[in-house]
């Protein structure tokens, strides 16, 4: 059976999904965001009266500058290659080869893959931790400019590079949101802009504005903003946005790398459906994402009855994220949690970590979905039994960010003569290779840094729990390649 | 009205492609290489059971080592954005940041972007002509091991970085190609791999082997091979492959940079219609190239009764590509031709040059097309009149590469200083930009690359041809970016 074959199977089942991409699947709609004829008939080149999205003049121009506008954007660019190509893109417009970047610690592996390119030397600021459910908080504002304080006095008296631009994730994956309006505001005072990685962030342009969604970091002052719009709204996989809102941003450079990091032959497909996704958020949509806004409400509130298994809630965080944590419960985990709501329920979610599964929803989620896993979860928390105090404090495995010694940049890194050596016996060595989970795809371990006990003990643990950890070139995951180092003085 | 609706409008009427993508839009068919469901229904993530593009281990991997045996290849990749990510992955894997690469001159645009990216000093190769229609052929092999024997002698001598990795074009846009079993050898004397950029020939692994089509580099000794398969084969545009053919190529390199420059979500919609597309090609396929050959036969047949409007053929040439010259023909130029035959006979090439159409054809294209493409030449060849023997040399408007003289790579161009200046006064300075027409897409003048007498006259001519010149950063291209080259010596 081919692979058309067996999406096509697939859908045909009675799966839920509690995933990517947002449309939810809803193909079967003759009316809606997600109407769609045969794609081959609209699949086109650059043919006369269509423009050309790498140096648009046209419909795409028009089509762009319109987006832009219901942003409130300078400048609204389609991507085609996903928000991987943003990222990629963004890096280099902000910075210079070898320059100085602070980006948060918890970036996705794309930022990463800019700061080697452009051989960036990283600075980075880690996120709080929200130690009750071992998950990666916010950023604050504070420490960033201390980082940026530190640096300008370095870079006054010529003892370091300057830092040209700050770039981080609000909302994480797990929809924590960072206080972009504050740390744009200390960014400016430093003369270097923003950027936002708001990959999972592409609905909140479009919420209701009474706070049950957090503010898009576009109305908060970041500088340049990258959305993926198939994570959270009706649109097809590997489509997204790149907003240039100041003019601290150039312009010309964006455009010259999006034309080098994207297909010189962008599909019309993927453009028709982004357009179409937008033009429907701003007139059905909004009405939509307040009766989805209900939808939530009214989920949580029937969780409320919970007794074992926790969601997460709260101020800084975007609620179209479904954080259940298992960390309570006795003989659960999280990727247990996610294999009976398979198995059992057939409601199919994003991710699972160690403690917790991650359900992602959107405005085209429907009652029936909602209550399918209303019904599922409140059925597991009555089979399963809450562990005492004292075992729950043994149990938690945290996902939050061991913070790493970074000895080379990760470009020198790279460039490095190698060895490679058992990872259990890697303490001390400087990493060549990323370590990752993916989803979602934040290293534990990057190139340049140096392996520490924490960070070790934590891929174990990521490893004996048969968590999806990626990166190392041994697909057994049992050697890593460190920098043959010579002068280990090197090595703080 | 919006994209898509604009989209199913124009599919609505009876315009021809004569164009890519080479499905021809032949989604109104319910059975074959383009019956799809809505798009919608089977645009999925990286769930349970459907593998990870980026690091694949099951359907994904079993998908693509099939398409590998069909290829004869030693691992063949899905690329989602288009061959451009195939380009920049090539160069990355062959070479080191700073390396020294030989490409021909007429490559593509993604290559020069790969070389800028990595910082590469590129060797140049310029192609053959063809002077009868001002239009680059081949690539000879003999001027390939004289630019490599003397590239060994003075790195032998530590005078020069030694080449790393070959990069070829073949077929061209217009379908000339160059010898690559003979090549292959020469460059693999060296121990140096040869990248083949076969972005125009995924069709021909399954012609028919009787020399009417030309053979593919895959079966020639190319080492590694890009094939972008929406421009010759039935597949969604932004679809192509990376074929890996020979150990002179490192695979997790090459997985590395594919991971970075492809989306981090990759569409299950385009990779499904990839395999699709093999799948279609390696069953029915082989038998519908031959009903195309028998097209093709006919079409060329008919075409002898042209007698001012001219059709390339010969030995060294895709038939698949063709092109009608219209330089002997008094009144009509390439665009003139090109916009009569979408006018008057509702067909739309893929481009025009100065004095030819290029009208693209592959497999999917119908005995009604070509019929309608016969009837219009043959219409036009009446009406207008030829050219005595001697307006006609006088006529001529070359397409012919000019050649450069390369004084800085493109990546330390493009971080000098820089000074705009008129371009009519630009002899003698180094550019700071690209100059190119769209399509194809190759560069006239490349960053770097010193600004001639010849190549700004080649720059005018197709200015005031009206030609789509693209590149430059001044709108109104009139004015250029030029190296503020202090050193006035570096100037040869």
């Amino acid at each position: 059976m081919g692979l058309l074959e067996r999406l096509e199977d697939y859908t045909a089942g009675d799966m839920y999904p509690f995933h990517m991409p947002g449309h939810k699947r809803q193909g079967f709609l003759e009316k809606g965001p997600c109407a769609f004829p045969n794609p081959y008939l609209i699949d086109i080149t650059e043919i006369n009266g269509f423009d050309n999205l790498h140096h648009a003049t046209g419909i795409l121009k028009e089509s762009m500058d319109w987006a832009a506008k219901q942003y409130g954007a300078k400048k609204t660019y389609y991507l085609v290659n996903g928000s991987t190509c943003g990222i990629l893109s963004a890096v280099f417009a902000t910075t210079k080869c070898g320059g100085k970047m602070l980006i948060s610690r918890n970036c996705h592996l794309s930022v990463y893959h800019g700061i080697v390119l452009n051989r960036i030397e990283p600075e980075y600021v880690y996120p709080e931790s929200i130690d009750s459910f071992g998950i990666n908080g916010e950023i604050r504002a504070k420490e960033i400019e201390e980082i940026l304080s530190e640096n300008k006095k370095m870079a006054d008296h010529g003892r370091d590079k300057r830092i040209e631009a700050v770039l981080l994730v609000s909302p994480t994956y797990e929809g924590i949101v960072s206080d972009i309006r504050r740390i744009a505001k200390i960014v400016h005072a430093f003369q270097i802009p923003l950027i936002v990685d708001e990959a999972h962030g592409a609905h909140l342009s479009f919420a209701p504005e009474d706070n049950f969604f957090p503010e898009s970091a576009l109305s908060q002052g970041a500088d340049l903003v990258i959305q993926s719009l198939h994570k959270t709204l009706p649109s097809l996989t590997q489509t997204a946005l790149l907003h240039v809102k100041s003019d601290r941003i150039d312009q010309n450079k964006v455009e010259r790398y999006l034309r080098i990091f994207q297909s010189s032959s962008p599909s019309y497909l993927l453009m028709a459906g982004m357009e179409r996704c937008i033009r429907y958020m701003v007139q059905e949509g909004r009405d939509e994402m307040i009766r989805y806004k209900g939808r939530l409400v009214h989920f949580y509130e029937k969780m409320h009855k919970l007794k074992k298994l926790k969601m997460l809630d709260g101020a800084h965080k975007d609620p179209s994220k479904l954080v259940i944590s298992a960390q309570w419960t006795e003989g659960l985990s999280g990727e247990k949690l996610k294999d009976i709501l398979r198995e059992r329920f057939h409601l199919e979610a994003e991710l699972c970590a160690p403690e917790y599964v991650l359900a992602m929803t959107s405005l085209m989620d429907t009652d029936a979905g909602f209550a399918r896993l209303e019904e599922a979860l409140l059925a597991i928390d009555r089979e399963y039994v809450a562990f005492g105090k004292k075992e729950s404090r043994k149990k938690i495995f945290s996902c939050i960010m061991p913070s790493a010694t970074q000895v080379l940049s990760p470009a020198r890194a790279l460039e490095e003569e190698e060895f490679r050596i058992p990872l259990a016996e890697a303490t001390g060595n400087i990493s060549k290779e990323f370590v990752f989970l993916y989803p979602p795809g934040i290293p534990i371990l990057v190139p340049g840094e140096k392996v520490s006990k924490e960070i070790l003990s934590r891929i174990f643990s990521f490893q004996s729990a048969g968590l999806p950890l990626q990166g190392l070139s041994d697909p057994e995951f049992s050697t890593i390649l460190a920098v043959a180092c010579p002068d280990k003085s090197m090595i703080k």
